[in-house]
């Protein structure tokens, strides 16, 4: 083997060995306890350089142990190995060993791990990993979330009492994205205006409806509640939801709410008994300072008390009682089928307080207790890697390793204001190529286990971002949401985007629904999501499928998503391309031109004499296409 | 700007930005409280591009929270800027964000992290961090440690009663590397033996004595401790303990010991008195089965089993009663300095149970109590950055951030064997050049505060490794020497090291010291340990100076170590490199001539008509200069 053959594996992502944690790579019970055994197997693809040796490197107990991996399933294209892995510990962290030795005898080696493939030793960070314990429900990973903002959503006609902090909105009113009145702009959108457009839903293949907050409280966005003991009766009260979820039902889709276990409004009764009352009993469920009229709050905002996760009675009530404010809503008659928990990432941390896994996994623990399977997913800013060990929170709904670097690789060139861009001091996403999105995607990603990753949600956009569709190159929003639906983890489409509705910020983006109103929406995408919905659903290796990377290269972007029931190329091209040799790496089922789905300027495929796959593309533009499974079942 | 001036900070080590948690770039408290505020200096090196804003990303509860940075110190040559970061928890993590704008207007941003410079988002892993808590006491930064395994070093010629388990052997006998008898071999060196040599330690400028375990014992390593109530009769007993602690301690030596608390022998007492004795009271110290007949063991080796930190009665007879064990020895009349924990890495770790950062956090705690700044660190035999949070282990004995890739940037060429190295199924280090030395070091340090860096012993080779001379490069263990008195943290040199001793693994590497038989000594390097420690003490930027990497390429690797009172500026070639542009980073304070210390082939430094620096060299070498600090002072 020459060295050329070393560089040409560390330079070309579909040369490079692959391994992930998808049911082609990884066989064992789906439900993990300490002391089973998995097979895990290591692809090594055709025209690859083949290693002499083998070996899973895990650690036990915080010591690396190796494990030789045998050849298996070789063929003349390409090459299988596979090892054991013991469950030691809860989270059995792992990485490959690869030996190579070239044609003067000189030995090379590479560490494979959930980043990438390496040439000299690397942290235990990015190693992959699998979690003992609890298991997230096929359907949580099967599923399409459409989130609606209640509010902005539809307004059933239902009269509505005034309260002081509102301003009265028309339903044609523009929404300010900054300013006093921000958050105090009152369209009205209730839920039995939601339950009449339910069809909306299911026509774009929708199957789980989140709601953000419908407790009461004194703004629009209701995440600083005043009681979570009801449902705002502006929203149509407890009956409303009672309703709206068995409608749902009735049509298979699922419902979850949206709980702050990081705060409540300054409003909450819980707060309002407490403050400047020492002896309240509700006193230790915030921080207070030892006269009860200083305390802590959402990034010092006063209107959102944090909440002390010390306190053994606000545990009772929250989490741990019957009737407690986290497990009655997924009972009867309200019967939700989940939460998405606000601020994830802050709950229960506080100086030198750090119960965030604490309380994860007792949420986790007690909404399994009274449903089964329920969702349970955690709002995370920013690198979420190390609060999802899988025993709290089912996965995140996050933004740094899908929706960011998704941002940035279709990312229009932004004028050189200055300006944020959701948390950074830039005018606009900052634009980066295929190659750095495939990295920081990996590395953002490794911390997951594959379950975990399964149950990630990726979202284009949410109430609090800019909506894609202002920030992203023209049709970049349709290539975006081919890959939303192609990536491992949950879509979350935010309502409007399937009508490529725009916003400059996450408030901006709270945008009225525009029902029958073309002439407000920027593009009709409705039969595009509808579309890539029932891909979705009818491929499974769109849901479970091995992820594979073809190429990353500056406008160019192809994968394979991998399943033994069938597999799925999908090619993102963000502008031109010229014709690029993708090699023996993909098989396609049918003709090249065999496409399942496609966008804007569609790539163009085609075989050489040689049998190698080439893709040339003209313009911005996607196309998703039936492959041969080249995975670890042949 | 043109954007090759972006290129030209991606790719060139010196023209980045820097910072690093040495005193130039970090001002505040050196025992850091929650709500202290730091100031934080970023410094951009002459003729790199500017940013036209640089912040500060911290998390904050695990909130980002970003703080604008100012400039200061702004000149013609070089720019600072700073910013404050506010102690929120107790572990502070934090990294630059820096945006650049191009003359097209076009935005660009970098982050900075301990890692490196980045173009994309990275995850949190690398982050900079400092913690609040325990400081470690300036001694232990300062060490030169000098490691001994006392059968091996010198034997007084005390009758020694035998033993079942020893092989007896002569000085000169060849140790065997491998074997039955590699563990039972005994050489009968003693403490006594050790304290008529502790001039020897003296002349090489050894600050501190660190003593394998010195408890009784199956095997010659003592590892398998059957008490630890007292000192190995073998080695002189306790008296002989007191008699050389306080000579050491005359001399200006300290003295640590090494502690197992992962294990004990199957021959120790608590074990004894309970294995098949269900009803035994220190029964619940170890993982014994129902009638104690099976029990966990280190790496599931019989005669080591594993010690059960779930145990409160453990935990007083270890760690907090008044004659514990971790501190009797600590106190008088035998006056140790501190503890080298082995298997830091494990401890406290089985399965399901993570005792580890609790059992070390309870350990320094008490050891504080009973010794104010006594040493504490920890054996870690792979990525350490997770278990040195700051409150436990001051730092760690460790391979993974220096020794490893010192190993493979100066490896030899091995034979094309197979065969094992250090944990890896190769032959010997594989190669890698000093770009990777660099990006390895990097990442596996970026997970230790700079306080926990400092207190990090970096070793050339233990009695756990094969010898630098043995698989270093002709000249390659001077070359080492250079780098491991030169960068943060703790020189450990290994009792032979100093005679250019051979060994192919740990056990081999256990050579009886050829005192007075220099036609044993592979090379008398005695007086170059000497001279590097000399050159520590005098220099206080090789204690805690800034590390700026200046180059990292191929054989050649420059780094500064800056200081307000001086900087040393480090030139290490591991064979021929022709003539490199150093540029404008480096301003010597002499001649380029001028050298603080050299080995092999000296690299040749001049400076050329346009004042740039430039180095070449002629082989392997390495040379040391006085250098003007560049740093955040000026």
């Amino acid at each position: 083997m020459p060295g050329s053959r070393m560089h040409a594996i560390d330079s070309t992502l579909s040369l490079q060995p692959h391994h992930d944690g998808s049911p082609a790579y990884v066989t064992g019970p789906s439900v993990l306890s300490l002391g089973d055994v998995l097979r895990l197997r290591l692809l090594v693809p055709e025209g690859a350089a083949t290693p002499v040796s083998v070996w899973l490197r895990s650690l036990r107990d915080g010591e690396p142990h190796l494990e030789p991996a045998g050849e298996v399933c070789g063929g003349a294209t390409q090459v299988f190995f596979e090892a054991t892995l013991s469950m030691v510990n809860p989270v059995q962290r792992y990485r490959w060993y690869l030996q190579y030795r070239d044609t003067e005898g000189a030995h090379h080696y590479r560490w494979l791990n959930a980043a990438g493939l390496h040439r000299r030793d690397v942290p235990d960070a990015f190693d992959f990993r699998v979690h003992a314990g609890r298991g997230t429900p096929d359907w949580i990973e099967e599923s399409v979330m459409y989130q609606v903002f209640p509010d902005r959503f539809a307004n059933s006609g239902a009269e509505k009492p005034k309260a002081g902090w509102m301003v009265g909105c028309d339903w044609d009113t523009e929404v300010q994205g900054s300013g006093a009145d921000t958050s105090r702009q009152f369209y009205g959108g209730d839920l039995p205006g939601i339950q009449d457009k339910l069809d909306h839903l299911v026509s774009l293949g929708a199957t789980v409806l989140y709601l953000t907050p419908v407790f009461p409280a004194s703004s629009n966005h209701r995440y600083d509640a005043s009681s979570f003991d009801e449902v705002d009766p502006l929203l149509g009260g407890d009956a409303a939801l009672v309703s709206l979820v068995k409608a749902a039902h009735a049509l298979g889709l699922r419902v979850v709410g949206d709980l702050t276990t990081n705060h409540t409004g300054a409003g909450h009764h819980w707060f309002v008994d407490a403050h400047r009352n020492p002896g309240a009993s509700t006193g230790e469920y915030y921080y207070f300072n030892e006269d009860n009229s200083d305390y802590e709050a959402w990034l010092g905002v006063p209107s959102l008390p944090k909440l002390n996760w010390n306190s053994a009675a606000l545990r009772e009530r929250f989490i741990l009682a019957e009737d407690s404010v986290a497990v009655r809503w997924l009972k009867e008659p309200f019967n939700l089928d989940g939460w998405r928990i606000d601020v994830g990432n802050m709950t229960g941390r506080r100086g030198s307080d750090d119960l965030n896994h604490e309380i994860a996994r007792m949420l986790r623990e007690r909404i399994e207790e009274v449903k089964p399977g329920a969702m349970l997913l955690a709002e995370s800013t920013s690198d979420a890697a190390h609060d999802v060990p899988g025993d709290g929170w089912q996965g995140v709904v996050s933004y740094s390793n899908f929706t960011r670097p998704l941002w940035q690789w279709l990312a229009k060139d932004t004028t050189p204001e200055h300006g944020w861009f959701f948390g950074l001091p830039q005018p606009g996403p900052a634009r980066i190529d295929a190659a750095d999105f495939v990295a920081t995607h990996r590395e953002m990603s490794a911390g997951f286990s594959w379950e975990v990753r399964l149950a990630n949600a990726n979202a284009l956009d949410t109430h609090d971002t800019a909506r894609a569709a202002s920030h992203m190159i023209v049709g970049g929003q349709e290539i975006a949401a081919c890959a939303q639906f192609t990536f491992p983890g949950i879509p979350l489409v935010f309502a409007g985007d399937e009508f490529g509705l725009h916003g400059f910020n996450g408030e901006d983006s709270r945008t009225p629904m525009p029902w029958g109103q073309p002439e407000k929406w920027g593009k009709n995408l409705r039969p595009l999501y509808a579309e890539l919905a029932a891909l979705r659903t009818n491929h499974r290796s769109l849901v479970d499928g091995s992820l594979r990377w073809i190429i990353a290269e500056g406008n160019l972007l192809v994968y394979l998503r991998e399943h033994a029931t069938g597999s799925v190329l999908c090619v993102l091209a963000r502008g031109v391309v010229p014709e690029t040799n993708l090699g023996h790496a993909v098989r396609l089922a049918g003709k090249p031109g065999d496409v399942l789905a496609s966008v804007g300027q569609v790539p163009v495929l085609a075989v050489n004499g040689a049998g190698e796959l080439r893709v040339s593309a003209s313009g911005p533009g996607a196309s998703l296409h039936r492959s041969t499974a080249s995975g670890a079942w042949h």
